[in-house]
């Protein structure tokens, strides 16, 4: 749903360098680039990952036009010849993913692009730029969703998000992450997420009186209608008018559907409000509440007993308010040598920084009894933990503590997707993503859901990859001459 | 550059209130919507106004397809005559803003639509999601420019974005804002914003070892050179090879342009590699600093005296990170009551979120001798303010304080833009916006652009403006009831 060819969408330095890499001869040397990230946002446990369906577009469509062509000719500077091999350029390299809606962890791979260093340096900005805006939103309002289980969630946040693609496809991270309704009808119609809303300040100041505002709502849509309540005075005023025109629907044979506090105190104006629809026997009219709200006031109001049958979520979901990005990474771990793909690392004087070598694998360790995750396990590409008597989980936070699983079964994390430029994954409905989230974020313990100092997820290599890296940086520093 | 038939790219309520209206025979009354901010983000002193250009184009080309008829049928539930309502829209009202690049504050109309209500509704989405992001990020990028007045600034936060329309467009709004360059491709081809980059750690990791992989760069652009020095070890490593590449450059009669530090402490670093530099008689070799830079680490390194040529800017600026939500709002202030437009309010609990009512211009107020801003003064639409003899400006700390202007010239801030459906507006190119802008934030006192706590600017009702909102406030409190 991109509709745009994204060729150009690329820091400048990338074509430069395949410039420079056609240049030197080097531009067919097959290369392998992890996508991770290194810290979980929000302090929280998990993310939930999604963008792989814009990525497989994005892929699919990656040409240069003529126009692109000359563009970067004027900006790089090179001969016609190359020109023919931007003309010619397909993404014929393998990606493997995660998919949509899965629950990550740092320090994991989470996309593994093996091609050519011709065509695996060009998807670099794209693919960070999709994978971390929607995963960062996905992972927002699964953590606004996991804070009230039993509620309805409405996501409205389109006008203060972050441009139009910011508002279309954080709605459907939104849906993918278990909301159940949006506001955005683009994103209603081409992604088939149940779209609803009700009325607007501006429609009660449209009409004479709120009464009279509530009553055509009402005389048009005798069974949708929520209405409004706080233009003048929530409980003084808009309270008594809902009440007045459900009782008025009621007679009719129809029912108002609920209302909606947008200011104010929203715990004690819900708690005042349902106790007034209930005194009016409206026991099933719905309340709605909004204003900034995110899965730390709805945890507040729900301790404080507020009424609430729906949340509707806008500035603080759709822009990800208090930590508005994502820092995935797009880094090098294997380059062609004398013909063979050889691990390589780039050692850093910050640990977390530090690469980790080499094609992997991620597996997940599950209980087979509970069939909740136990922690990942990440290998050289030749191990199979499947055969393994025992893993060792290690706590990252003390590793020489090690919780040995004996008794568990393996999931592999990524799924092949390109396969030497083939499509070779049938790409998931949203429908279908969101139910596999809901799935695995139901595998998760709760431990690793709280919304602050959560328990913090085993993310392990393995003894092989582990020795691996270590033996490089030791090889690296002195190489370099630092000790 | 949007490209998009954004039509649905609404909240659903928008369009079911169109269609109330128009059952309700009301659809053509005439409706004025003001946008307008509450409070700066950042905590700073001003918002850097920007997304008109999107604005005109997504007016301009909006329209139903049969598409979007079908959608809307099924969602809102109308006969098929309306179908020819839609079929029909266009927007044929009137429209006027400030100009991108303005320096404006809260409380004053940004924008104003005059229109039918059918068409003023439906504009409410858009205009509010793009006018919020690009004058969010404006005024991020416009903070950060002027954290260091003599240094240049390159735009590189495209992968972090919320989205392509994140970067694509919050890299315009940089440019607009004073940066220099983008590492944005499609951003340099769309916009002619000037566009460079140079290497990654992956291009150093990519040979057998730093100084091959600095040689293969300056080899290939012996004058455009600027060299990542931060892979291995900056001081020990980075620097040393660099210097020996720039000596072999000079000896060609070529000059490395300069090193890129892209970790580790960068005010210690930056001093060291400057030595290091001008020890080796390599004055002339620019220093590129980055990671994670915003206004506040970038203020710290100057007082620190931190040696940089240029600031690379990526995640904080282009997500705004403190503060990733701009909260432009779309309030009616006017409607058709027997043929004229009569100012309508709403009226909340909250004194910033009662509207302020009616047709408004936005006047600035000059000082004529020194050309700098004194404060804005907001009138009713027949009022001209350049024919008094003073105008009292009022502090909004202490509303008792007024500070009278008798020599003074006055600027409308409003520009028509679109007139009963003609755009009446020439566009401007993004560099004419981007000087406009350079004009007029150097005509605000350096009290109001400082980063924490500045001097808060003046926004004055008019006399008659400010008794006509005491009057409506009052008579609606009557009118519904509320004491």
């Amino acid at each position: 749903m991109l509709q745009r060819n994204l060729a150009l969408h690329t820091d400048l330095y990338l074509p430069r360098w395949m410039y420079i890499y056609w240049k030197e001869g080097r531009h067919n040397e097959r290369a392998v680039f992890d996508v991770y990230y290194r810290s979980n946002p929000f302090e929280g446990g998990y993310v939930v990952f999604a963008g792989l369906e814009n990525i497989i577009e994005y892929i699919q469509t990656l040409h240069f036009t003529e126009e692109d062509i000359t563009y970067l000719q004027t900006m790089i500077g090179f001969p016609d010849e190359f020109k023919d091999e931007l003309r010619n350029f397909k993404f014929n390299g393998s990606l493997s993913s995660v998919k949509e809606g899965e629950i990550v962890f740092p320090n994991e791979p989470l996309v593994r692009i093996e091609a050519r260093i011709f065509e695996a340096k060009l998807l670099q900005t794209a693919i960070l730029n999709i994978a971390n805006h929607e995963s960062l939103i996905a992972t927002k309002y699964a953590r606004i969703r996991q804070s009230a289980p039993g509620a309805k969630f409405l996501e409205a946040g389109s006008r203060r998000a972050q441009g139009i693609d910011a508002a279309y496809f954080g709605t459907r991270a939104s849906y993918l992450a278990g909301f159940d309704v949006t506001s955005l009808a683009s994103a209603g119609r081409d992604f088939g997420i149940p779209c609803g809303g009700t009325m607007e300040h501006a429609d009660i100041q449209f009409h004479d009186d709120e009464l009279t505002a509530f009553r055509t709502f009402a005389s048009h849509y005798p069974d949708q209608a929520t209405l409004l309540v706080d233009t003048y005075d929530t409980l003084k005023s808009g309270l008594p008018n809902a009440i007045t025109v459900a009782k008025e629907l009621a007679a009719d044979g129809h029912k108002l559907r609920g209302i909606r506090i947008d200011s104010g105190d929203l715990s004690y104006l819900s708690k005042r409000a349902r106790k007034m629809l209930d005194e009016a026997g409206l026991l099933d009219v719905e309340i709605v509440l909004s204003g900034d709200l995110d899965e730390y006031v709805i945890q507040d109001l729900r301790i404080q007993g507020a009424q609430a049958n729906t949340f509707l979520v806008g500035t603080r979901g759709i822009t990800a308010y208090e930590q508005p990005a994502l820092g995935m990474v797009y880094k090098l771990v294997a380059r062609e040598i004398d013909g063979e793909l050889a691990p390589v690392i780039k050692v850093s004087s910050s640990k977390a920084k530090t690469t980790t070598p080499h094609i992997k694998e991620a597996y997940r360790i599950v209980d087979p009894e509970t069939n909740k995750f136990k922690g990942d396990y990440i290998t050289l590409l030749d191990e199979d933990p499947s055969q393994l008597d025992f893993v060792d989980l290690i706590d990252v936070r003390d590793p020489s503590f090690r919780n040995r699983i004996e008794n568990f079964k393996v999931e592999r994390l990524l799924a092949p997707i390109f396969k030497d430029g083939e499509l070779v994954y049938t790409v998931p409905t949203i429908e279908e993503s969101r139910q596999f989230h809901e799935q695995q974020i139901g595998r998760l313990w709760e431990e690793y859901k709280r919304l602050r100092l959560p328990e913090i997820y085993a993310v392990t290599f393995s003894d092989r990859l582990w020795k691996l890296k270590l033996d490089m940086i030791r090889k690296t520093r002195l190489a370099s001459g630092v000790k």
